[in-house]
């Protein structure tokens, strides 16, 4: 496996940061935005880049550690979230209706082989994951298609026209699935990796952090992170890693969710060093870990709003900001333009 | 004066909790999401509210107290601005087009009495403000008439059908005055509430602190909050003050901006208190007392972005997070609704 690379160009920089700076403002005085900016018109290769075609794709999926018991949720709401999802009574169908983005359902494999609905696109790699306590969650080769599942996707959607991507996940107990992947690919002990997700009381994280710790030991040292993706991942979560790379190539930004997304940015980003600065951190989740994440992908997250639900809801809260940051640099006046006195 | 008070309902708390509690989500997982719907719902004093139709509305002043060279603008910028404003070249007039918001531009006193823009409000109510080191910035009927104008336009703006306001300013020198109302308002030491400002090197910031010092010495104590606006305050400032306690009355959200829109609010909540439950505060500033402010408020605002350019900025980019909250009171489908299982 070769490790893609992809190289920002320095002139560009210098150009862009020059148009930033010459907007009718004080330098820096719109922060972050200004940095956004910047980042998107380096990723789409541009002094004018364009936001204005946005596409979410939220990836359901099931995973088979829950038969441990580590959710308080039954495994059957993946499916109905599914169906909920495609009906449009979920939180990110009315985010995504509010803010103008299409939004695409992934059913990437759930315990209910049977089922499927109109508009939720079937890519199932199998009636959910394995028990990854006793063994992989999947196979090396259900993790490249479930990888190209994705890749795929961000191709497809690029060939489209949409210009700005996003990246959600719905999978009962894959919140256990992005602690054991942390765990294993930063070396952190599973107590401190572990957290409520979506509402765990005590007991049920001790029991997460159990499982963690045996499926660490079951599985060794890994050598490459799409390993560790293989042994404790889920077939949505494999599918953002492929959807992540993709889009990277293809100088399209993608905005990252919350805790489960973040993760899958973390396993292409430590085998593909220096990718992530083609995605955007949408926010800070209320799951403690996360920030360990972030900071092992060096990630200032645009909103902290306290948000634990995953679908792509941060990252449906945050394309408005980044619809912003390129309305600044594509028709803000020039202090020359306007007459305005620099100090 | 009779202090203006706003009861929220607990029979609609109770229903409008139970409503986002329904939600197809864990309960409480879109964090201050969640928070938001609920307050726009009981300022709106309706379990269905609609923040559809937004106005911003940005006031301009020029302050007596650049006299003492505390700025590294020159004041002429300010009218410069207006003009900018005007001809839709400004960061908040390209934020409020991305959002869909009707940006209002008055001009509440600048120092060239005479110019005038075909989209700018004339409401001058002198050439800028008095220096607040030598003298009271204006006197308390200039201050009344100022507020007056802030009143007016928020009544005309919810006559017109607006649902969500919000404000934002202009005017080079009210960092300073913001400064000396928040060390007068709190009680607290010049050097702790000045900050850079769009810019102010240290001997700048210096300066400010004496000036401010001098003044709040010269003014004595002051009885109400509405006095001290009166001595420090700029015409925009005063406007923003009655634009608030006006919305508030007639139960329309307003999303308050940076440093300076939060001056206002703080001086409106303290001879009104607990009117600042009917605003929604969008960022915490880069300058550094911003957060002196919102403590004092109760206020958790809903962006972090490092901005420091006032206008509305903040408050045009948080928007679109209060359309998320209230499409997903609205519009989000209910656990019974959906027939999903609850944990």
């Amino acid at each position: 496996m070769t490790a893609t690379q992809i190289k920002f160009s320095s002139e560009l920089t210098t150009k862009l940061q020059f148009a930033i700076d010459d907007k009718t403002k004080p330098i820096g005085a719109l922060g972050q935005v200004e940095h956004l900016a910047l980042q998107i018109g380096l990723i789409q290769n541009t002094e004018h880049p364009n936001v204005d075609k946005a596409a979410a794709f939220v990836f359901g999926g099931d995973h088979g550690v829950c038969a441990e018991g580590v959710n308080p949720f039954p495994q059957v709401v993946t499916e109905q979230m599914l169906a909920n999802f495609a009906a449009g009574g979920a939180a990110m169908s009315v985010f995504c209706q509010a803010n103008g983005i299409a939004m695409n359902v992934i059913n990437m494999g759930i315990v209910n082989g049977d089922v499927r609905w109109p508009n939720v696109q079937h890519a199932a790699i199998a009636c959910g994951t394995e028990n990854f306590k006793v063994k992989p969650a999947m196979s090396k080769q259900q993790c490249q298609q479930a990888m190209q599942v994705g890749e795929q996707l961000a191709q497809k959607a690029v060939n489209e026209g949409y210009n700005l991507l996003m990246i959600g996940e719905m999978g009962i107990g894959n919140t256990t699935s992005a602690s054991a992947l942390l765990s294993s690919l930063l070396d952190i002990e599973p107590s401190k990796t572990v957290g409520p997700g979506t509402g765990a009381n005590e007991a049920q994280q001790a029991l997460k952090v159990d499982v963690i710790k045996v499926a660490l030991a079951r599985a060794g040292k890994l050598e490459l992170s799409v390993d560790a993706l293989a042994e404790f991942g889920g077939f949505e979560i494999a599918a953002m890693v492929g959807f992540l790379i993709a889009a990277a190539k293809l100088r399209t930004p993608v905005i990252v969710d919350g805790f489960i997304s973040t993760i899958a940015a973390l396993v292409a980003e430590k085998d593909n060093p220096g990718l992530s600065q083609c995605w955007v951190f949408a926010h800070r989740s209320a799951e403690p870990a996360h920030t360990e994440m972030l900071t092992a992908l060096s990630a200032k997250p645009l909103l902290d709003l306290q948000l634990r639900l995953g679908e792509g809801t941060g990252a449906a809260l945050a394309y408005p900001i980044l619809k912003c940051a390129v309305a600044m640099l594509n028709n803000m006046a020039t202090f020359s333009s306007a007459g305005i006195s620099e100090s």
